[in-house]
């Protein structure tokens, strides 16, 4: 029997820092949602989420336009097409990527998200993760933005976040030294024993700037995906002509960014920091998912992912994306398939 | 007849902040230098003054080792051999390019110093302008590190500079529009006047962000000599896939640097942001300086320079670097020719 109600989550408030539950609200609201032409009604299987998706709460415009408030909240996430409008390039029983929303029902014009296959031996949940914009990220940005070559030591922050380990893991896999920078003893030990990477440092511990100092003098490569103060000590550690590719800045999304210091060492080592974002990939996502099956098949791609379960739960859930609260891709598990 | 003393100039204490004539010491020595087998006596024509220079200063090694306290002040300049020692690869009246030091007279390896000549058309001091190593890190900066392309926009940062100067002049030929950012009505008026550069705007000027965020509110290669708080305004107004090139950080080296907050804007903007050393460039400074030579013969590339004269008076003259005080290249004229 079809449900006669439905849960989303919309923006209460805007945050200016952290964003709290309070900050959103969660409405009970009937199912009586209708697809017109082209568009189709989604049912939400699981939500992404991603630190990025903190800037979305911000009234300033970035990639995509400020989230209003009483909007439901934006957010990448995997449903399936329970009913399609006339002409919908999409019909009933797709299972779709895209940006449903904070919410378990919700109409989209069809053209705005994508039809997805499970690959033989994947679970869905991994279109979210290794093979999702998470691992993509990972993926193009290691060897299409930073150029990794084998035996160059590369050193990534957030590792054990979503896309930090895919980083390790594809790093590891490509013949490069891993370090690891990660918060707590545990999810360095995590990084050390089951992904295999060379080191793992723990920026919470006392010891970090000398630990740093240590094991990676002389960095390569620098994947970032947290910003602000270790990115600033990582420029001090640049071997010459040295790669720091920015993906996320987790550190700094929460308030006014601290900013970096260090940034003229870049011209004492001769080095290149380089923004990039996973949506101008678009048309090679096939081509990078191609790779990272393989990868999986191969054995040398774990997934890794922290459920949560219940759409009424994602506010909360939210908040560990900053406190380094989860280990592996964060995602909310809203209704079984 | 021959002097039978010489000025130097050493470093009496380092600075902490600004480099003042406190920190240094005038000597007047007796000339009784002699080259031993294969180094040479230099007599020193210009010196080419630097804000790199000031960063020699500190304790800290950077490209170079630091100065210690009480030796010569290291400094680029343009010299006469007058006398050579046994098997030296250069001989008496050879003109010389290298790091001749705050001295009118001095002994170095002479496989250290490179010979050079005058281009047809040319001063000797050119050799420390257009055609040294300011001209070539405007050229190799804009068209090896940048890539600029004609029909981009171009903002340089300490534009009425030395490297400034020169990066506008080469802009403006190879097409590009050209904003130039200077310090005070004077230098804007020459900028448009003289170098025909589309828009110079004055940093000093309380309107300068709106006039900034006017002329160019979308930057395609942002030239950086000065960093600091006009770098991190810059980082907020860059076109998609624009370059930022670090060149010099003007603005950071009298102090701890005060950084940048913007950097997530590389991200953005799909930018890059750059750091290059012109001593890199040295195998292709033949390349550079025989371009360089046609432009000025087709009139294209005037030089600019703010000469002192007196070596006596080179760490009062420094100070213009820092304090904006110089239009074009600052060169002290020791002795003549």
């Amino acid at each position: 029997m079809s449900p006669t109600t439905y849960t989303r989550i919309v923006l209460r408030e805007r945050p200016t820092g952290a964003a709290t539950p309070f900050h959103f609200r969660v409405e009970r609201a009937p199912l009586d949602l209708h697809p017109q032409a082209g568009e189709v009604l989604v049912k939400t299987l699981y939500l992404s989420l991603d630190p990025h998706a903190r800037r979305w709460l911000n009234p300033e415009p970035g990639h995509f336009a400020p989230i209003q408030v009483g909007d439901v909240v934006r957010s990448f996430g995997l449903g399936v097409v329970v009913e399609a409008g006339a002409g919908s390039s999409l019909k009933v029983g797709d299972l779709v990527d895209g940006l449903v929303g904070w919410t378990e029902y919700g109409v989209h014009d069809a053209k705005a998200l994508q039809k997805v296959d499970i690959p033989q031996g994947c679970d869905p949940v991994d279109l979210l993760g290794p093979l999702g914009t998470t691992g993509l990220t990972a993926y193009f940005g290691l060897f299409d933005v930073a150029h990794l070559k084998a035996g160059e030591t590369l050193v990534v922050s957030g590792a054990a976040g979503a896309t930090g380990n895919v980083v390790c893991q594809l790093a590891k896999r490509a013949g490069a030294r891993v370090v690891a920078i990660a918060g707590g003893p545990e999810k360095c030990a995590w990084l050390e024993r089951e992904l295999g990477v060379d080191k793992a440092i723990d920026y919470k511990s006392a010891s970090f700037r000398a630990d740093f100092a240590a094991v990676a003098p002389k960095l390569d490569v620098y994947f970032d995906n947290v910003g602000g103060e270790i990115l600033d000590l990582a420029l001090t550690q640049l071997n010459r002509g040295a790669r720091v590719i920015l993906c996320g800045a987790t550190s700094e999304y929460n308030s006014k960014p601290k900013g970096i210091t260090n940034y003229f060492q870049l011209v004492m080592a001769r080095a290149t920091m380089k923004g990039f974002l996973i949506f101008d990939y678009e048309s090679r996502y096939a081509e990078g998912r191609a790779d990272l099956v393989k990868v999986i098949h191969e054995g040398k791609l774990k997934s890794q992912f922290h459920v949560v379960e219940g759409i009424e739960n994602t506010p909360e859930a939210f908040q560990l994306l900053f406190s380094g609260g989860n280990t592996g891709k964060l995602v909310v598990k809203v209704i079984d398939l």
